[in-house]
């Protein structure tokens, strides 16, 4: 598998590993504002979704669908965000990110200006989440069993 | 076709359109300081990816590698960047953005918060660009033709 030296998405993990094949893996995310941030990695070290062969892009775009749909199921956002940008580890990873009205962003996007007002005023919601991360961790591990 | 009354991808195009088909469409979206911008439109109003069935997901995710391709072949940008937000207007859409070290927010996302200075400086970049939409327009025709 190709690996590059000094890529943090080859060296480690970059979360709480949910599930892996040898392909790819599902991790939690440590993103304080949005618990519940999903991110799928490709394992071996590739920048682009077009330097995937079509057999592996359909595998990750399987995973990126299992993961939005027990986001749906279990944490019932109002969106799906879901993004591949890789400026600073471009490495392929997909973000996958539940939003609501109450979160500390909408309708923005989770990369804007952070308001500490808009922070403050979406802690019910992230204790919403956090009560529901036990039943989706479980639930993401089920749907790629 | 599922349209919704209201929603701004159902009523008009979204941008200059470059090429569609019954499912979807390519347009170059109005974004000043990221000329080339690409939007891939699911023509239908459906909010999120998995709402699509098998077929129609493959055919999404074929549309927005070639569009990657063509970006990547004719802009040699230095990294692409892929999102599907939707949280301001819930219809189907791919953000694709052609992203350089020079340009307004590197290597922060699009939606980071501006910094004047640094988009004057990266004229350069967009300058650059823009010079390129022409052949850039040409080769996604050819690329869905």
């Amino acid at each position: 598998m190709k690996t590059e030296p000094g890529c943090p998405l080859c060296s480690d993990t970059g979360g709480e590993l949910v599930w892996r094949d040898d392909r790819l893996r599902v991790i939690l995310a440590d993103e304080p504002l949005y618990p519940g941030f999903t991110r799928v990695v490709w394992n071996a070290h590739v920048a682009e979704l077009s330097d995937l062969v079509d057999a592996d892009r359909a595998r990750l775009l399987d995973a990126l669908v299992r993961v939005e749909r027990v986001m749906r199921e279990v944490l019932s956002p109002a969106k799906i965000n879901l993004a591949s940008l890789g400026n600073q580890v471009p490495h392929l990873h997909w973000h996958l990110i539940a939003r609501w009205p109450d979160d500390a962003h909408f309708p923005a996007p989770v990369w804007a200006a952070t308001d500490p007002k808009r922070v403050a005023a979406a802690a019910p919601r992230r204790d919403a989440i956090i009560e529901h991360l036990p039943a989706y961790r479980e639930a993401l591990r089920q749907a790629f069993a």
